[in-house]
């Protein structure tokens, strides 16, 4: 426990401001030094003597604007370097791991794919298939990443990565992260996919100026991930909660959780299937080829989908009077919801929540991210670590 | 924004460090400078100098431990002198107003109450006679408090102390922060009540030891505060969220939000004198009488109170699988259940939560606070800004 801070010394300072300017080049790209020394409150002389060491260690470079503003020498662009500062990034879904390196400022410098099935959907299996791809990615790209971020669909315990359950993928216990780490050689963190979600959102999406708000997703299962005054909310021992599994429906279906009427079981892609009458099991690319289709269908869209609404605004009333998030951003599956079907849960979360209406309402947003949100999601996690060592 | 934390000098790590000791003491109590020095993690020199600057101003004195241990000269016991330092709680219930003078140390110096009927509710009433008792308590105590805590059962914007609905006490944006600061004279803040019984909790009560932790209280509504991390939960605009308007009963009983089946409807006061075939508006001794009376005769109580135990389970499942907490603390009515019947609510929770499991078990304990948690909470609250400056 630190209770002075009278014992910060010259190096620290110098480290914290280094930190600190990568991480805003990071988050929002390049700007010019002057920029820099305004936005941080640093003078000129402590941005030129930490970019200068950035550049030296081939972090950044800088540049001439091609846009030149006024008379005289113009302020020096101060540009990341992608290549000089990479993370390994790896979504593991239901139906797909997909793995990205990417490099400081956000770009994917490359990335692999490939889909699973019940056979090669064991945690061993993936592990492996991980690692040989890692190589490949490294070799390809001539790259080396300094830490990997992984999201996975189920419970995670943070600071070592164990997967207590990922029911949809069959897993428990796994040791995710320590394994990895193993494989690997490198230091890895392990996040729900929700909380990645909205991390992703909050660094590089829909709520990048909101400190509160709340992510929710629909891939087999639901997930949920909060951001709470700009932090994560995480509960015992690093546990994200389950949003998903929040009871909406009293004597609703059997959940494998062991409770009935989750919210999952009334709202998940399955659900949603069988709300169009489509089968449960079948591919994810029918499903959303059927909703952009009845999105031209309003009148249509709104009778076929008129409990499912109800469900969704059901929890999200919960989860709105519980959290008073400013802003809620529904992302895979929930994105592709027909936008006369998203309006009226956006109303009737308004109408029925005492907490929107007490901050003014609560804004429901679609993600921009697609399904790329959780693997920049997991790049982010990785580079947190990172970002005050490069 | 602060990017460096080299501009730190010598007098701020003085505030500092006095700010922290003074606050170890107001929370934890009477003890050695020994203590103190390995506790905070500060040398000797320094402790002398903060005590003794302390000891001069009067918020504490020292004193030879009765209890000596060893050879050679004891440390001296520091004891925070609760006149030095006082603050003014008031804690406004649906049926009652509670005041009181608290020292520092928590120490409650004097109180004054009186109750609420439909015409003294009124905001205007409550606020003039909250001034008029606070000029008595002083007077009487020949203390001045430095800053003023105050709960409310609602809706309520932190950084002004607006109440945005209460809807109990019949208000709506009533701007009582504002308000009692003026005729006070005092810095007021003003919380939910449920968020300072949380506060309560965490700093007096069983939640010492708990960074994670929902309180939960039934008066004639259901509010819950939630710490995470070590601290508030709070969302946009500092709003805490309102746990008693979980959706727990589709299709139930229409609830005063606009929503029905919230969890207050189903779980409340009056739900409560339901389940007992008491009359829903009757006098709050008779309830908690007759629930004294239940928990000798525990058949009975499982029998008349299954279905209630069931609805408190089901917004239980909900906040534990939504929050992850490791305690969940019942206050106010709620930890007047037969023991039986929190054993059942416990058990079902356990049964039906993924992740209390996947946590090791929440735990669900009663407040030891009685009905002085949130009158607790409100001085906390005070003491906050307060333990910085004196």
């Amino acid at each position: 426990m630190t209770t002075s801070t009278s014992g910060t010394r010259p190096d620290d300072a110098r480290r914290h401001n280094r930190a600190v300017l990568l991480r805003r080049l990071h988050v929002d790209g390049p700007c010019t030094r002057a920029t820099l020394a305004s936005e941080l409150g640093l003078n000129r002389s402590t941005i030129k003597a930490v970019v200068d060491g950035l550049t030296e260690s081939g972090v950044v470079t800088e540049a001439v604007p091609t846009l030149r503003s006024g008379a005289g020498r113009p302020s020096l662009l101060v540009l990341p370097e992608p290549q000089s500062a990479v993370v390994l990034a790896v979504d593991i879904r239901v139906d797909q791991v997909a793995m990205a390196m990417v490099g400081i400022g956000g770009q994917i410098l490359g990335r692999h794919s490939w889909n699973l099935h019940r056979t090669t959907r064991l945690a061993g299996e993936v592990i492996t298939h991980v690692a040989e791809s890692a190589q490949l990615l490294r070799d390809e790209l001539a790259v080396s990443e300094l830490g990997v971020g992984v999201s996975v669909p189920g419970v995670v315990r943070r600071r070592d990565g164990l997967v207590h359950e990922a029911p949809n993928l069959g897993w428990r216990e796994v040791a995710l992260g320590e394994r990895l780490a193993a494989v690997l050689g490198r230091p890895t963190q392990v996040g729900n996919d929700a909380e990645l979600g909205a991390l992703a959102e909050h660094v590089r999406g829909v709520a990048r100026d909101d400190s509160d708000l709340v992510y929710l997703s629909a891939d087999v299962g639901v997930g949920g991930g909060v951001v709470a005054g700009g932090r994560p909310l995480r509960g015992t021992g690093g546990y994200v909660g389950e949003l998903g599994h929040i009871l909406v429906r009293p004597g609703g279906r059997d959940c494998f959780c062991g409770a009935q009427g989750c919210w999952e079981t009334e709202v998940g892609e399955p659900a949603l299937c069988r709300a169009l009458g489509l089968p449960e099991d079948g591919p994810r690319g029918v499903l959303v080829a059927e909703l952009r289709g009845l999105a031209a269908v309003p009148g249509r869209a709104d009778l076929l989908l008129s409990d499912y609404a109800g469900w969704m605004a059901a929890g999200l009333v919960t989860v709105v009077n519980m959290l008073a998030p400013a802003l809620v951003v529904l992302g895979d599956l929930f994105a592709a919801l027909p936008p006369t079907v998203v309006d009226r849960i956006r109303d009737e979360v308004q109408r029925r929540s005492l907490v929107s209406r007490a901050i003014g309402g609560t804004r429901i947003a679609l993600s921009p991210l697609g399904r790329d949100g959780k693997l920049v999601g997991a790049a982010e996690l990785a580079f947190e670590p990172v970002l005050g060592t490069v």
